[in-house]
C-alpha cells in the first residue's frame, strides 16, 4: 500500500496518534491561523471555515502534498464552545455540559494543490454526558488539566467515565473522523488504499 | 482518593488499557475458564454468566480483592459470535458484519467476597459498520490478525475506518464498559471516589 507524502496541518497530539493508528505517515505542519469565535456562522460553517484556513495556509508551501487540516468545536444548545480560557471557564463548560446532550463537530478539509484536490466536509457526533457532581468536574479539572481541549474534556482519558453515551463517530470526539476521512482518502487515492 | 486491592480477571491488554486509563491501580490474574458456546443462554445472561464465572473463579483465593471479570461477545441477528478459530473463520464474520448493525454485549461481574460484594451487569453498544470489499477485509486480516476478538475486529486499530457508527459507550465495544463500571464502583467505595 503506497500513500502520497502527507502534511498533518494540526498540533494536537489526538489528532497525530488517530493518524497513526490507521497506519499513515505524516509530518505535522500545524497552520498558523486564530480563531474568532465572534465570527457569524453556524458551527458547521465554522469548523470547516477553521479547517480549511489551517489547511491552506500550509498547502501553500507545499503543493505537491496532500495536506490535512481539521477544527474540532463542541455545540451546546446551538451555542460553540472552544477551549476553555482557564480553569474558571473550564469549570462553567463542564456545569453547563453535565447531564445533557451536546454535538461535537469536527470540520476536515483536504488539500493537495497540484491534484486539484480541495475536499471539505465535516462529521457531527452526538454526546450525553452522565449528571457530573462538583466533585468529580474539580477532580477531572486538578488532575488533567483540559484546557487544551473543546468543551473541555477528553473522551480518551479518565472523563470517558462521565460520558453516558455517543451515537456517531467515537474518533470524531477525539478531534478526527477516521472512518469519513477514510472514505475520502479512498476516492484520493484510488486503487492505492486497500 | 484511595482505592481498595483490585483484581482484573482478565488476559486482555485492552480492559488492563482501559483500567489504567481511569486510574485504578491493579493485579491481572485471569480465570481459568473455557466458554462454551452451545449453552442454551441469551446474549445477556451468556455474557454475565462468564464474567461471573471468570471473577469467581479468582474471587474465592482473593477474598479481601475486588475482583472484576468481563466478557465480551458480539452478537448479529441474534447470534453470539466469539473469537474466530481462524483466518477463514475470520474473513466470514468480517463479510456477515460488513454494512450490518450488530450488537457488543460485555457482561461485568464484581466479586469482593470479605465485603459481600456480588454485583453483576452487562452494557450493550450497537455498532455498524460500512460496507467492506474483499480487498479490506483480506487487508485487515494479513495486517492484524485479530483472531484474539470477539467477531473479529478490534474498534481501536486500523479498523476504525470500517466503522460507520456507534451508539452507546464505545469502551464497551473494546471490551470493559468503563462509565457503567464507574457508577458501580462509585457506590462500592462510596466516599473514597471523586
Amino acid at each position: 500500500m503506497t500513500q502520497p507524502p502527507i502534511i498533518l496541518a494540526s498540533n494536537s497530539p489526538r489528532r497525530q496518534q488517530l493518524l497513526s493508528q490507521i497506519g499513515l505517515d505524516f509530518e505535522v505542519i500545524p497552520g498558523n491561523v486564530n480563531e474568532d469565535f465572534s465570527i457569524d456562522l453556524s458551527p458547521r460553517n465554522f469548523a470547516e471555515h477553521y479547517a480549511t484556513k489551517k489547511a491552506k495556509d500550509v498547502a501553500k508551501h507545499y503543493p505537491d502534498h496532500l495536506v490535512i487540516g481539521a477544527d474540532t468545536i463542541v455545540v451546546l444548545n446551538g451555542q460553540i464552545l472552544g477551549k476553555p480560557a482557564d480553569e474558571s471557564e473550564s469549570y462553567t463548560m463542564l456545569s453547563s455540559l453535565s447531564g445533557e446532550t451536546h454535538t461535537v463537530v469536527t470540520g476536515v478539509s483536504l488539500q493537495w494543490i497540484s491534484k486539484n484536490i480541495d475536499i471539505i466536509f465535516s462529521e457531527n457526533t452526538l454526546v450525553t454526558f452522565n449528571s457530573l457532581s462538583s466533585q468529580e468536574i474539580h477532580y477531572y479539572i486538578d488532575n488533567y488539566h483540559p484546557l487544551d481541549k473543546a468543551g473541555s474534556y477528553g473522551i480518551q482519558d479518565w472523563f470517558a467515565v462521565c460520558v453516558n453515551n455517543i451515537d456517531g463517530c467515537f474518533y470524531n470526539v477525539m478531534g478526527f473522523p477516521l472512518s469519513a476521512f477514510y472514505q475520502q482518502y479512498k476516492k484520493i487515492t484510488a486503487n492505492d488504499s486497500p
